[in-house]
């Protein structure tokens, strides 16, 4: 019998009626005929409230408590979806991550799967019963109960079709799946039926708040064919496998927008070798994550180095640059926050010249200046000015054409 | 070095700055040298607010996911105890019923401990961290979750004080300790310094909250001597242990009122071998607990069976008869909810004669009648009218002389 994973977010199960909307789901999918997983995340505003509480007994709650307090959402979430399902005569039984087999490493808050032993899980499947699993949190050596970040409820799903074989893997969300731009910005916007990981990538790192790209990652290395959809209507989603069909014939597939990026200029530092080095090691060590980079050597052997960094850690990243600065010699810090990062992604670039040159010509067109250019394989971002993002996406989106059917 | 194990209740962890009292406590006595186990129920209102959830998804849960929903009340407990402890510099580590090797059957909602695996919080005692423990519950040799029942966080403080052979095993709670009566219906009632464990589970029985009788049954068969006290003052508790010091003289240790029971008449049934049986039989199958029970033998071959219920069993009652009274041959069931139970307790009793007598003219002095009437070997029952139930405690009280110090 086939096994289908499903996995449903917060929003999905939000409420008892969402719940309950969810159980009618699953029982009509276990009415097909197939052995079915769901799994659960704590429902919308339950992990905030939880940290709420955790920052009013404590200024810096320990990660292992965290993970101790923050994993009671999902199970909150089992239990009632199992009950659900048992109130329209549907057999289910509800997982923990310890209880699903799910191992990981001890690194509480952001833990990485290490292993998952399904036999639990696929003794009660044989036995006929609907298994619900905790998204986001599994178990290490010594027992102690861990979560695996944001994204981790998405991670457990993608995970277990793996373990399990499983022959559809369901990622059910508020949106009807990966369109060409947000739709809420460009009127014109599509529903895509397919996308490759690596498109799918591309835009999760663009900005694009489908999935975190850990999970796209995963399944691309476990090659877990999986589909992004809504659990508020009955449309068909969106695919992400490795190979699309006709993917020749597309060159751009979609166009994201990031609006939390800021962007630091590190000027008149000493033009040595080394100092690059020192900027960024210093910016590591204070698991800042950087962006796009770019490096100007100016007259009188000075450099200016520009970067991107997540808006929330601009003050912590001009704190970690400050004894940086002092020992490679001089050099100014400036902040601009008000940049928004504009990529277009698709995997016919690698064959396609002009793409650079058509986004460029587009922007130019209606006046909005580039800042920084970055490129990979698949994708070209630009940094523009925060005020004209949503235009700029406008612009793109109708410059590749990818309103059209 | 000592070990002490502190049980705090659900107002005790009610909210933040409760947990951070509580967290205050935990720290003194941990600086006066102790090796220190806590153990924690879920804040008061969310064990119901969880039963809410279900009953709203599922008009029976199974006892299955009730006991995996109904755990995170004390997982969240936990982890806020552990970080509020972080807060103030005490080291300390927070373990859910299965982490702390707490093995129990599996019988969902009300589990019985099967077997304690302390090593993990012997090993975390021995680095120096207190340890924090859900009460509540356990998990069976499946890996399920399970929970002890009502007063299963007292039971779970007592269990571990006998595995760990604590020095002192504390329970905190809202009220100062064990009563002669119920301050709030008694003016002069006075706490115990000491009470015999038979005593407490008579009183227990007899409608005293202070604590569930399965916990006190299992410090006495484990030999664990607690103290209930307050965890909003500082004031000395009551012990409670087997042999009470000066216990030959005191004759009457308290007074309790239950206005919980409601009594049963089941007039005019054929007064043959077996009757009675069939009836109580049929109760014993709906798990309804009877308690104090009369048969009289009228003329004309027909008996009177009286017996008292738990008044939120009355309908359950009425239903599990119906089909014996057919059975054996008539018979009407009439119900009585507007009753009492009065009780005085006191080892002292088995010695002294005259304690009945007392009693009963206590009550007819102040034109009291007396329905049913049931004697343990330390304890004499009443059922008196509800109406005057807080008048016969007040005169049962001064008759024994319960005030004087």
């Amino acid at each position: 019998m086939p096994i289908i994973v499903q996995k449903y977010g917060g929003s999905s199960v939000g409420d008892v009626e969402r719940i309950k909307n969810v159980a009618q789901r699953v029982k009509a999918t276990r009415d097909k005929g197939n052995q079915l997983v769901v799994v659960v995340s704590a429902r919308a505003g339950v992990t905030n409230d939880l940290i709420a509480r955790a920052r009013a007994v404590c200024d810096q709650p320990s990660e292992r408590e965290l993970d101790q307090l923050l994993s009671i959402g999902e199970q909150e979430s089992i239990a009632l979806m199992a009950m659900a399902l048992h109130g329209i005569g549907v057999g289910a039984v509800s997982f923990t991550g310890a209880q699903a087999g799910i191992f990981t490493d001890a690194a509480h808050t952001k833990a990485r799967i290490k292993t998952i032993d399904a036999h639990a899980i696929a003794k009660d499947l044989n036995a006929g019963r609907v298994v619900i699993v905790a998204g986001f949190q599994g178990i290490d050596e010594d027992g102690q109960t861990t979560t695996l970040g944001r994204g981790g409820s998405d991670l457990t799903a993608i995970a277990l079709a793996a373990a399990l074989k499983a022959g559809v893997c369901e990622i059910y969300t508020d949106v009807d799946g990966v369109y060409t731009a947000d739709p809420r910005v460009v009127k014109s916007a599509r529903k895509l039926d397919e996308i490759s990981y690596d498109e799918m990538l591309e835009l999760a790192s663009s900005g694009s708040k489908v999935m975190q790209s850990r999970s796209v990652e995963f399944a691309k290395k476990y090659n877990v064919v999986f589909e992004v959809r809504s659990s508020f209507n009955h449309n068909p989603g969106t695919i992400v496998k490795e190979e699309v069909t006709y993917m020749e014939k597309v060159v751009v597939r979609g166009v994201a927008v990031d609006k939390d990026q800021a962007k630091v200029v590190v000027s008149n530092i000493a033009d040595k070798p080394g100092s690059a080095a020192k900027v960024f090691r210093s910016l590591a060590d204070a698991n800042i994550i950087v962006d796009m980079i770019v490096q100007n050597v100016g007259r009188h052997g000075v450099a200016n180095l520009t970067f991107t960094v997540p808006k929330g850690d601009t003050r912590k990243a001009v704190k970690a640059l400050e004894p940086v600065l002092k020992e490679i010699g001089g050099g100014e810090v400036a902040l601009h926050e008000q940049i928004a990062k504009l990529s277009v992604v698709g995997v016919g670039m690698k064959t396609h010249s002009g793409v650079a040159a058509t986004l460029f010509q587009a922007l130019a067109g209606v006046g909005i200046n580039i800042d920084l250019i970055s490129t990979s394989e698949i994708k070209i971002s630009v940094v523009i000015s925060l005020d004209r993002a949503d235009e700029a996406a406008r612009v793109a989106h109708a410059a590749f054409d990818l309103g059209a059917d």
